[in-house]
């Protein structure tokens, strides 16, 4: 089967592209000392985590526990569940490890350790648990000064069922950085956030084993990653137009597109219609603040390579996406059923749509179907 | 199983206030003599169907091919794809009507009509057509005066394998009206764009049997149905914050609400974290237009009907909802672990991340689950 023959829209993932990526992470780790915990939320397959752990320890990161029970069904042992846990989540948790996997998990709040620590001695089940640092994004974690750090720890370390595992990071600003300087910058923000916990738990006799820290923009573009234990980058694995506009890879580094037909001419308003809007493509307008033509996605031809002219979908409703560019846009070349690839602007939402990714090797030849694990 | 038992984030559906919404809709249409053809695009869901087809003559309306094959399965005999069709998913199509349903399709291109035409004689399938009038919302569609609305329903007319159907508009517009007096203007702009194209195709000595508008504002503000045969509003089934801010509804019809739990407190920030982020509730922003301290979504109490205080989800991650309201926040109210229910600002777009709902009826016991079909 051909790229042509696939019903649209439709999820295209190049498997060269992502094997691409995955060796050129696995190449700035080399040597490093740290060790790479791919994020698997971008991806949500069990076939791209294969890449991605290759030549690797073996552990990876989730966001949701939906992604820890399908990623231990595939055999991945060592997972960390990086979003703040609740009590109400334990028994679920409990349920995975008790199938074989390490689900290690996080919190940045005494009342919520605490809280964790009952559950787990009601359930008779023993969790390793990183403290959140927050390391300048101010979205979760405690600060590295503060006194939270060493009280959330201490109830972790001593909790009958709860072992404190160390300390972990992730530079949610380095997304909104204006240029590679800017991200070197917060990249060693964030590795000294990590660091500076690590040592007041070691100052205070505390055990920290893990100091966990990364974001694909950090993680390509550090300086140093001295005294961090692991990395946790993912985007990096599809990449997207986002990433472009970061400077963290090139278009053509770009994993998945969005497989789509025109379904519509408006002359009159210069508008192409497509089938991919709202759910296809997500509404993230994230690469905006980076490309400012880039609206919902580039407008790329049937290869995935090449972008139409200045094409890119301008607006969206549910299932629809408004195509805007030149005027006249190309209305004979693109008639109604003709295809177009559309590059996403966040990957890790855009792909969420949908349930598989069909599977290319550089070509337009689909050589395969992977699955996706979504929801919760 | 009550609400409180549920892993989050979860989708809940209130069956009492669905029921309501569809039985005011059912009320609405009563003796107008237009035939109801609920759009299921926003609930995608057999049991959601079930409510909104009651007394009505059972025919609805889907968005997707997915959409189709779902309810064709469910029963449903009588399906209009609302988006202009293209010859590359006639083969699925015709594979829906073998099995037995009537899948009416939409067209506003002269081409696709006759590549339309050429596939189902290729594939031996009949289907009836409709052609898409551009009522004023320039999405898609041919103005009712346009040369093409002729040409195009002539190809349809003449085919071997297409029957011309008649004529569907959708006022996409209804949507950014400011006020129940616009959107009646806009209802009555959207009701004589269809009378008027299916006159000219009178005028010409074609068929057109059926004559279809509608949205939910203009469904139900519209001072007059003269001449059309079928309106098809779709999310005043499950309703959203956007409808409350253009005056379709009141908070207390909105029929869905994500349940998420509180994950952390960021008290220097002033911010509650919640784990219903970009995926769990959508990017979508549409309420903002109408409700200016919405952002993704109000957060409400867990009996999901009382607001707390200001409280919005002020910005998303992938799985991190940032609350923000009055300073300092109920961070001692709302606990790590709390549970609190959001209200959508668009049901169509956050629904299609969660694959079921759990249905409540009125109060907080989990009388059932009802499946959704996501994806194409």
């Amino acid at each position: 089967m051909r790229i042509h023959d696939l019903p649209t829209p439709a999820l295209i993932l190049d498997r060269a592209v992502v094997a691409r990526n995955t060796e050129r992470m696995a190449a700035r780790v080399a040597g490093t000392g740290v060790r790479l915990r791919p994020h698997m939320k971008t991806a949500k397959s069990a076939r791209v985590a294969e890449l991605a752990t290759a030549g690797q320890f073996g552990g990876i990161t989730v966001s949701t526990l939906a992604e820890a029970r399908y990623f231990a069904a595939a055999g991945i042992r060592d997972l960390t569940y990086a979003v703040g846990m609740v009590p109400g989540k334990l028994a679920e948790a409990a349920a995975i490890q008790r199938d074989g996997a390490r689900l290690t998990l996080l919190t940045d709040d005494p009342g919520a350790a605490t809280a964790l620590a009952d559950k787990a001695s009601e359930l008779g089940e023993r969790f390793d648990v990183l403290v959140e640092i927050d390391s300048g994004g101010h979205r979760g974690g405690v600060a590295p000064e503060a006194p939270e750090l060493l009280a959330i720890a201490r109830i972790l370390d001593e909790a009958e069922n709860l072992n404190l595992a160390g300390v972990l990071t992730h530079a949610g600003h380095s997304y909104h950085c204006q240029g590679v300087a800017e991200v070197k910058a917060v990249a060693e923000q964030e590795r000294q956030a990590a660091v500076r916990a690590a040592a007041r738990l070691g100052e205070a006799g505390l055990p920290c084993l893990t100091v966990s820290a990364g974001s694909t923009p950090t993680a390509l573009h550090a300086e140093s990653f001295e005294g961090l234990t692991e990395i946790r980058p993912g985007v990096y694995m599809l990449f997207d137009l986002d990433q472009v506009g970061l400077g963290s890879c090139a278009v053509e580094d770009i994993g998945i597109s969005v497989l789509a037909s025109v379904i519509g001419h408006q002359r009159p308003h210069n508008r192409i219609n497509i089938d991919a809007g709202s759910l296809a493509l997500s509404q993230d307008r994230s690469a905006e603040e980076f490309l400012p033509d880039v609206g919902y996605g580039w407008v790329m031809a049937p290869d995935g390579r090449t972008r139409i002219g200045d094409l890119h979908v301008a607006a969206v409703n549910q299932e629809h996406g408004m195509v805007a560019g030149a005027s006249p846009l190309p209305f004979d070349a693109l008639p109604v059923g003709a295809r177009v690839r559309v590059l996403p602007n966040h990957a890790c939402i855009t792909a969420a749509a949908y349930d598989r990714y069909h599977v290319v090797d550089g070509g337009d030849e689909v050589i395969d179907v992977w699955d996706r694990v979504n929801g919760w």
